[in-house]
């Protein structure tokens, strides 16, 4: 069983996104990372203050400019609250043995100006036009890698840890469904349009849920197929219903056409001991076993193949192997590692010189946290 | 004569736009106005860095992230490159008296965590959604209003500072021409389609000269009086025609829909004898002397009726008064001695404290230095 190395209890200022609230509500995947490091830190006892937005839930002390997040509240603008929201972390520093920023590359912009480690962890990139932040703050930062795939060769990365969930939030369900399940954003990036020509074709019904991101996608490519007695769009969905949905499938279809720096509903899925159908793009070959939780395919034609030799794998390996590596112990553990050894020695060897590319970095060769 | 008050040389960092070249090469009164500033400044001797993009020109030492203003190569993302810009400031901090912020409100959030007084010229509004960031940062912040008519009453005031012009780019002309003029940018705000309603029914040529900021306002209200021989529109121009052009008119029709914190094309049309027909909106009463540099009307009737006043006002009294209030030295003049009054113990005074709202302001009660 993996135990905490935690030797010391630590003052930890964890910078939110405020998109959404902390948990979000529905869609959300950065600030449910955050929250479920927040929480994980607190119950190990670390002295954690939470920044986000106003109407957060959190064991932590909570720090919030920004009443509501911008996506849920058009009243507040984003540029002017992110500013709010990053600079009173930052004017809080000195209170904190390290910070982490689970916020995008902004709060790096920040980090020279305070002597507090900050250890950025990088949820993807949006774009190559926002590399030459992260290039720039190379030689301070702490990166925390969240899959080795997305790992970017021109960073130097103190960890890769990979997202953890609450287990207990899911149910295992030992018997397959009969229904195939597509769960994310409507988006081109997400494959809803496979997904459903995989279904159509291996001849079983498909249950769609997620926001509607791309709106002219759902019109085109999704709504025309809802007429179908097999084809059914649920619209987002909360907690109980999501952990209902994902049990209740034979198979998760995650048909993505990008490389996902990592995939919370898929290891949600393998939770619920429902295999996944995948393709090895981005963090896929490190969350699904092949063979085993899942198969990554090459194409649709694999695809619909793979739906009819799903039922031979065990449900139980899916859940098993997401106790095994993805837990939210564990990953509150990795980041509670990595945190302490920042805190004790990092920062104070690393350069905090403010001309650009020139000084070197202190944990270049510091090894992963993932197993 | 204006003498400066300068009794010592200062360290001074500039920071200016990045959504231009600093100075602008057509459209940009940010960069505009940093730029007369910061070649001002060096005039007197100070010691100035510019932080601006990496094609601009000035005589101060030139410190640059973007290579080039985001609205001229879309090749750089703006918040990338913002937080850059603005970071590299920031961390350059120790090594000035006083910085000059042009730049908005996102230097702002920097300021707590340095020990460098910032001065922060308020080139307008965008939206009421900023304030919030203007108000977090009263109690340390020096803000400089662009017009008594753009302070908002939320927000303490170190000055007003009227921009100034280099008058020498702006050839006086003793005979009135006989076209009106537009000149800015084609959007409902700057009230193009008043002006020609003005211009045809006092049965005169409007020359229209500007970039189109609105396309569908242009298309709807200016394009179709285009075919008429009396309308003309010229595009943007650049420093040279926009000379010409403004010292050829007969009157500049400036009929804001909004309340302009500050107007340079006034001014420059002034500095050329050529009067102003406006409405006493935001900064035009400070700009314009009705009856005596221009009218300041209340709706199209009394602007067609001015129009055919506007011959028996002076045109020499429209350039004098420029010499007298709007000159690039007497701004720069202004600019140095409000740097040397902060950086000679305004900030010392200031607390800053980074629990809001709680701290007071030195210098609430400083006068304004304009006469």
């Amino acid at each position: 069983m993996w135990r905490s190395p935690v030797s010391r209890l630590l003052r930890i200022g964890v910078i939110s996104s405020i998109a959404h609230r902390t948990p979000a509500r529905g869609y959300g995947p950065w600030e449910q990372v955050a929250s479920t490091l927040t929480e994980g830190l607190v119950a190990l006892g670390h002295e954690v203050t939470l920044f986000a937005t106003g109407d957060s839930v959190t064991t932590a002390r909570l720090h919030a400019e920004a009443p509501h997040g911008y996506e849920e509240d058009r009243s507040i603008d984003a540029k002017a609250y992110e500013a709010l929201h990053i600079a009173a972390a930052f004017e809080q520093a000195a209170e904190f043995d390290v910070m982490s920023n689970q916020f995008d590359f902004l709060p790096l912009s920040y980090s020279r100006l305070v002597t507090t480690p900050v250890v950025t962890t990088i949820h993807g990139f949006s774009s190559e036009r926002i590399l030459p932040v992260y290039r720039a703050y190379d030689d301070v930062a702490h990166y925390v890698a969240i899959s080795d795939a997305d790992r970017h060769p021109d960073l130097t990365y103190a960890a890769t840890i990979h997202h953890g969930i609450q287990t207990d939030a899911f149910t295992f369900r030992p018997e397959a469904g009969e229904y195939l399940l597509f769960l994310g954003r409507i988006h081109p990036d997400k494959g809803t349009h496979l997904a459903i020509e995989v279904a159509r074709r291996a001849g079983l019904p498909l249950v769609i849920a997620g926001i509607v991101h791309d709106h002219a996608y759902f019109k085109q490519m999704v709504e025309p197929y809802l007429g179908e007695p097999d084809v059914s769009y649920v619209g987002a969905v909360e907690p109980i219903e999501r952990d209902r949905l994902l049990g209740g499938a034979l198979a998760l279809l995650h048909l993505i056409g990008f490389a996902e720096p990592f995939g919370l509903s898929v290891v949600e899925s393998l939770a619920t001991g429902t295999p996944v159908i995948t393709f090895p793009l981005g963090s896929m070959p490190e969350l699904v076993r092949h063979g085993t939780t899942g198969f990554l395919v090459k194409d649709v034609d694999d695809a619909v193949a793979a739906v009819g030799r799903v039922s031979l794998l065990r449900r139980l390996d899916c859940r098993d192997d997401v106790a095994a590596r993805f837990t939210a112990a564990r990953m509150v553990a990795a980041y509670a590692e990595l945190f302490t050894r920042i805190a004790d020695g990092g920062p104070s060897s690393v350069s905090r010189s403010s001309s650009r590319g020139t000084s070197t970095k202190a944990n270049r060769t510091a090894p992963s946290l993932t197993p």
